[in-house]
């Protein structure tokens, strides 16, 4: 480390008013440190929009904004987040992630260097999951009307596998892709201050690489990723309306040992924690084997378990089969124990 | 008027933050009061993405975020903006709009009233540009950490018209499609507190109908809708880098009294104040009659203008020439007299 090296931002290098005018300040800001950031996965052109090629198939469309706090934190930050979530959701619609827009609306005061590594960080996961950005948009208000940077990041994709819940019967397994609620554990210890002698982070991480290989190999009738209101809360969606249950499992359940731990300690369930690297899918009962042996074969899947099954009577229902042999219906997320958590 | 009729909401009718939960909250906010305010420019799945079928021709993609402060203004509301300005960006690539998405940050305690006020907007903004809605995203942010309602809109359109920039060369006209700059001015009378007696009013409008007109009779080479730093900004970003320069004719802007006289008593320049409905078109000089004639034929196009024209020499300058004969350079904005204009 050269301790003379030019630092990039002083601490006054802060966003501004002028940075949200659209005049020459908006235009140093994006041409001085957004484009740079996002390096390859910029924009080619900074016109009032993009233009794609017409896709062969069907396209996905889908949309969030992202508000978490703090917007750093291990395993990720705000600029992470704003890219696996949005190609997560395209994902789960079986689609390959093709472009993506990305609206800031940031804070009066918000330090550039912070803003330089999460715009970067934006940057890093838009390659890892193979997408690229095609427009986007700077706003900027008034210290006390935000919280340093707000993200929203629309997405369009190319729908390659059509999952048909429809076909989903009793018998079916319903596999998780790995280890549940770290992402929410993670916010939680960062917003208490707990300092864990531990390793959980956030999962986030774009996920269309593990449903391709899912999806090459087994017919996949239902998938969806575990965001807010957790993997209960999805389920239940999934039910409700229908004439099956889904019958969980409590003690097939995959758990960081701090999550289990924290979850125990202070009452918090795990199974209505957000994630944001991991996915549900419902598969038919003959290939569950084949399911979990090929996503524990993927670096993002490897602790991929079965947690349940589609069970017939009870229609509409979640029930937890608990490690005791209780078995008890299981509601959506009714409040929110942790909000800003994506 | 029925004095005794039930109001919907009461005072205390807000929102809280359990309602970006992401469960049973976020559900009732969306199903009881943002699906039935848009209508039947409602997402028709509440799924993780949309799917739309393939579009025949070009994609444009494009998106923004609206901050805009009051929420509520003579003409329009961020609800109409928030489409208008979306579709707007779309009509300008020359594409028709087919498909928005909606994302928006809540701010806690936020009035549930105010919000269905806007989101009916939205719908019927949506249902005037002839585009609806496919997914969407509700966040909340707790109190002091927003301003009621931030608005992030992308959207998808086909590309039916190709302008060609390349082709713009000396003897072009300049076409604006109605008076400058009354966006800007409205929003000033409202921070400041002016009470006008005048008309003024935003201009926030859809203008695909009016590109539609007008690109179906001339070989229209370039199109801008002149928001956020105004025409001077939008002319500058043009002009830059070419082997020609813009001079505007002075005596020609189609100008509001009211933005007339408010500009010279304030000493704000309407060619820096933002338009929500209008745009900007580069079209051959032998078209410039044609172009006229069409788009005054349309409600939104009565007050349009050749307000200028491609000029040899000076490349890469927007020049003015006054009233008084004079000729100078204009710049793009460089600071924002006025922020979170959109």
């Amino acid at each position: 480390m050269n301790n003379t090296q030019h630092k990039k931002y002083a601490p006054e290098d802060v966003v501004r008013l002028g940075h949200g005018s659209g005049g020459r300040l908006s235009r140093e800001l994006i041409e001085g440190l957004i484009l740079p950031a996002l390096g390859d996965s910029a924009p080619r052109q900074l016109e009032d929009g993009a233009i794609l090629s017409a896709l062969k198939s069907d396209m996905v469309f889908t949309t969030d904004s992202y508000v978490v706090s703090p917007l750093e934190f291990p395993g990720g930050n705000i600029g992470t987040l704003c890219v696996a979530g949005t190609v997560n959701d395209l994902a789960m619609m079986g689609a390959r992630p093709v472009a993506l827009s990305l609206g800031m609306i940031l804070e009066e005061g918000f330090s550039l260097e912070t803003l330089e590594r999460i715009v970067r960080s934006i940057g890093d996961t838009a390659r890892e999951a193979g997408v690229a950005f095609y427009c986007g948009d700077t706003k900027v208000v008034e210290r006390g009307k935000g919280d340093g940077i707000y993200i929203n990041t629309a997405g369009i994709g190319e729908r390659v596998y059509a999952p048909n819940p429809n076909g989903i019967q009793p018998g079916d397994g319903v596999i998780l892709s790995g280890t549940m609620g770290d992402h929410g554990f993670t916010l939680l210890t960062q917003r208490k201050g707990f300092a864990l002698q531990s390793d959980l982070q956030s999962d986030s991480a774009p996920l269309y690489g593990l449903v391709q290989a899912l999806c090459a190999k087994v017919p996949v009738r239902w998938m969806r990723d575990p965001t807010r209101g957790g993997v209960a809360t999805s389920l239940c969606e999934l039910c409700e309306t229908k004439s099956w249950s889904v019958t969980l499992q409590e003690g097939e359940f995959p758990l960081h040992p701090a999550v289990q731990g924290l979850g125990e300690i202070l009452g918090l369930d795990p199974l209505y924690s957000a994630n944001e690297g991991k996915f549900l899918a419902v598969v038919p009962g003959e290939f569950v084997d084949e399911a979990l042996r090929v996503l524990r074969n993927e670096p993002l899947g490897v602790n991929a378990a079965c947690i349940g099954r589609v069970t017939a009577g009870h229609a509409g229902k979640l029930l937890l089969e608990t490690t005791m042999g209780n078995v008890r219906v299981l509601g959506m997320l009714a409040s929110d124990p942790l909000p800003r958590i994506c």
